[in-house]
């Protein structure tokens, strides 16, 4: 079965894998960096990180938003573990960068020169930072850098679209699974009722778009702060916005006023899991984006509630997805607007 | 929404919650174990639990198989959090006892007398053990003990069939999410391939079972030591019987030798994700029912690996689950066979 998909073991990187041998490259708690390519890897001369939203949180509140000392440790993270690769969080983010080399038997289709972001997440790219990270504040999440990457015959990276900004484009990218799986779910449904919670971030509001394209009935979008309220409300995104915390499963059902069919979770914050789902009616779907999902707390929390929902585990990866969600930006102006505004408002956003 | 389901909060066991406050009773670190009941609560007499595996597993391994460091840590888990919550897996367990009391709005259709086994996880029930777990000699994960447990309006318990065991009926119910899972997915598919990862243990058997009933092509039953395999060989229950760590993606993936169209995993230990996902044809479906899942390993690995698969929690409730199972146990008798030879060669299987 591995040698269909190119190769045993090389093709996901795990040659690349130096502790513990024999996990995948995610898994591992070291990667080699080193940037010699194999005859189906490529190596990319990297120019920008882009953080996990959760995992510039983690660090930001783990160092009483001292830049510095988040710039520290996430250089020293990528220093270690060959990798960026948030140990606490378990999430990484992803990166732009250009093609410096790409091995003979690569089936990603990138040529030297080629500018692209990887789709594929931090936590299992092999990355070496040569610059120590000096160009970067430590103040958001868009982490400028020098360095390189090595991408596997397995991994998926998108040349960067020539109308956008990178920057825009990037943090559309990162988020691209969460709006394809919305899509993908509430178009298999016949008018179906979706709440999304933390409707006014990055994939709450392109998932919000997605699911008036697949079909929904009615969307309505659940944020956290007034000013989110007022901000979303403004986009016409959602049939409605309504307000609670996330982590409070009384408080959420009782905003949203009525169940939903399907329930994505784009919160960032830990704690979401069962005001998702006593959000869903019976027989209904949450998707969970965040990376900050408890598995136990959402498989313990339904049957703790009796609830018949099926819970999805929202997988990074569609067929299309970033072709997806850059042409929802490009034509849902409210949705590029709201990226725009929040890159403005909040840089770790 | 949440009145519908009757009474804001109390049916869900909000009012039983001592820390933090607002969250559900699975979340909270401490519950009240009152004996006094609500008018919609029932209190049951609790003759014995049944931990979790993985959550027994863990306690195993930290004591270095410590039978009394075991039972002491087990009673102070339950007398400090007032509940059998295992702070280091998260996970419960189920327990079996007689009604002593229910509320006169209790929707549950339970009368005092009744001797019922709870399906909703040990994390959200109320528990007080009044025995020291005294006659529990700490080498099973089969706990007799005296206390009481507390039932909320939305809880689930079964009334223990008379013509089964109460331990071997015990010891079905606790997983009985996993067939009814299992059946539903599969039943919705056109003649798939379905693979069970630890396929010779309860919550695996009886999913190869589930798997056959529902219309599976194949079912093929992965485990981890010879052993189980000339055991599981031997009930027939699979079509074919494979050998691999279930921790090692390369070998599962070599050893089931095709892509499963369902992947079903039942192993209780962490790290399965990736193969389970490498296992999985494009366009198929994993579901996790092991505790021991990661969201973000699974997330991310599929992810990494460009997998197109559906991922599900397995969702611990599905209607008429209990039902099923032993009804699984009563007509299939090699799934009878597996659950009592299991229980005689690792009781805490």
């Amino acid at each position: 079965m591995i040698d269909r998909r190119g190769g045993a073991g090389t093709a996901v990187g795990l040659h690349r894998v130096l502790e513990p041998a024999g996990v995948l490259p995610q898994a591992a708690l070291r990667l080699d960096p080193d940037p010699r390519i194999g005859p189906d890897e490529v190596r990319v001369r990297v120019e920008r990180l882009n953080l996990d939203a959760a995992s510039y949180r983690q660090l930001h509140t783990a160092h009483g938003g001292d830049p510095d000392a988040i710039r520290r440790e996430v250089a020293g993270i990528i220093r270690e573990r060959g990798k960026m690769h948030n140990p606490v969080t378990g999430s990484g983010g992803m990166l732009v960068g250009t093609v410096e080399e790409a091995g003979p038997d690569s089936p990603l289709g990138l040529k030297p020169g080629d500018r692209i972001a990887t789709l594929v997440s931090l936590t299992l790219t092999p990355l070496r930072i040569e610059d120590g990270l000096a160009r970067w504040d430590g103040r958001s999440e868009q982490v400028p850098c020098d360095g390189h990457a090595i991408l596997f015959a397995r991994s998926i990276a998108a040349v960067l679209p020539d109308d956008l900004p990178v920057p825009l484009a990037l943090s559309v990218m990162d988020v691209c699974g969460a709006p394809a799986l919305t899509h993908r779910v509430v178009g298999g449904l016949a008018d179906p009722v979706v709440a999304v919670l933390g409707a006014a971030g990055k994939s709450g509001s392109l998932s919000l778009a997605a699911a008036r394209r697949a079909g929904a009935r009615r969307v309505i979008g659940l944020v956290p702060t007034a000013e989110e309220e007022t901000r979303l409300a403004a986009t016409g995104l959602a049939d409605r916005v309504v307000r609670a915390d996330a982590r409070d499963p009384i408080a959420v059902a009782a905003a949203l006023g009525e169940p939903a069919d399907v329930t994505v979770v784009c919160v960032d914050v830990p704690g979401c899991e069962h005001g998702a789902i006593l959000a869903t009616a019976p027989g209904g779907t949450v998707v969970f984006f965040s990376m900050a999902t408890s598995f136990s707390a959402a498989a313990l929390g339904a049957e703790g509630l009796a609830a018949d929902v099926t819970m999805l585990v929202g997988n990074g990866y569609v067929p299309g997805h970033a072709d997806m969600a850059l042409e929802l930006l490009r034509s849902v102006p409210a949705v590029r607007e709201l990226f725009t505004t929040r890159a403005e408002a909040d840089p770790a956003g």
